[in-house]
């Protein structure tokens, strides 16, 4: 089987990292839309724009499956990609809320943390709270993008940016990470909320999602991995090659 | 006369406040690209096709005058668009390394901060090294874009991110602010840095040149601006009701 992922830069690369890990399929297409990254500052039709001109570069490779990798396009485009795709497309936010059923209780209090355009979008909100979630609560840290994309994961800039975002809220008993560039923000997470906090991420969750909602079975062979970007594809190798400690094409 | 302003977002809104204050032009016309936004993360390519993307938008205004108002822009794409337009296109890096030669010896420690665009060109260096400066420090401070985008102006994310750029540079007795955003943390920046350092603001430095170099002269008229983006044009019209306490059409 042949997946496209899509994202607006690199931090879809967290989802490639578990896709690898549970090898479902035989090839991975990745485009990252590193040109115009950001999406989870911008608005919707933007981001409902940025996406079909991704599926219209995708078409090209035949995929048998789209996983939208990225929370700001699965909050805003995901409508809109299924209605122009001929293949099927999965989004983050319903596997998320479902690794959230998994491993938590419906009245334990739940963080939900992403970008702007994601948290705005209200899309978590109305999944978590049909599966029954109702102490909830959701913080849009922007800040998170930035300090990833710069390397800088743990350390006294993301202690206060983490201070500014959290010190008024409820202690939770999870944490949904509502963007793709959060799993590298984990150890700091862990260190600041406690071990005991569970951490959902969106990687994790879409392998779960994928092996018991849509019954694919893992292929045990190393898939092999395209890499495309809208700028500077040398950039999105390099990160690859750091967070994957994978060589690709 | 009709000045056209362009920036990759909101902040050359900095630069529009000084060119109203000092009263230059009739009109403004002013394009923020924030369906794009930043370019200070982006390579030349990409910085140099956008750029000559709002050039051809900002022909339909007949302008006397470009200003680029963006650090990014005027470090990567100023040839071309000066090869592409009809009317004069005005960069800030010039005039912000003329606006240091009237307050800063040669031999004063000057420190440049920008984005990681504006500093890898070496734009700032070549100039600066041209009007005779030896005593140079380059320091790309991305993270202050998005504090600046999100109000965060001063406290303590603010300090751990000025001592995570800054704590082993040598004390400069003069800053160059080569992004539009950072004249919005000259508080925080001198609170660091003390008041006796002099900061260089591109909006400053370009009303001089062109008072100076271009020979125009005060009209002593509000001038009249119209804000345009590429997307949420009524975020960029809130932004520049908070900056620039103003209303635009």
């Amino acid at each position: 089987m042949r997946a496209a992922v899509f994202d607006s830069g690199v931090g879809g690369l967290t989802v490639v990292k578990s896709l690898i890990e549970h090898r479902f399929f035989d090839e991975i297409i990745y485009f990252g839309d590193t040109a115009r990254v950001p999406y989870g500052t911008k608005d919707k039709n933007t981001i409902v724009r940025y996406s079909l001109e991704a599926l219209e570069f995708f078409k090209n490779f035949d995929p048998d499956l789209l996983i939208a990798a990225c929370n700001s396009v699965s909050a805003h485009a995901l409508e809109e990609l299924r209605e122009s795709a001929t293949f099927p497309v999965v989004g983050v936010i319903e596997p998320g809320v479902l690794a959230a059923k998994e491993r938590l209780e419906g009245h334990e209090p739940i963080l939900v943390i992403g970008t702007k355009a994601t948290i705005s979008s209200g899309q978590y909100e109305e999944l978590l709270r049909q599966e029954g979630f109702c102490n909830l609560t959701f913080q849009a840290t922007p800040l998170f993008v930035p300090l990833v994309e710069e390397g800088i994961l743990t350390g006294p800039i993301v202690q206060a940016t983490m201070d500014h975002y959290f010190h008024n809220l409820p202690h939770p008993k999870g944490i949904i990470l509502g963007c793709t560039h959060f799993p590298l923000l984990q150890e700091a997470l862990t260190s600041y909320f406690g071990p005991e906090t569970i951490l959902i991420h969106s990687g994790e969750a879409i392998c779960d999602y994928l092996h018991q909602a849509l019954a694919i079975e893992p292929t045990n062979r190393q898939p092999e991995l395209k890499l495309f970007a809208s700028e500077s594809p040398e950039k999105l190798k390099r990160v690859a090659r750091e967070w994957l400690r994978y060589s690709s094409r």
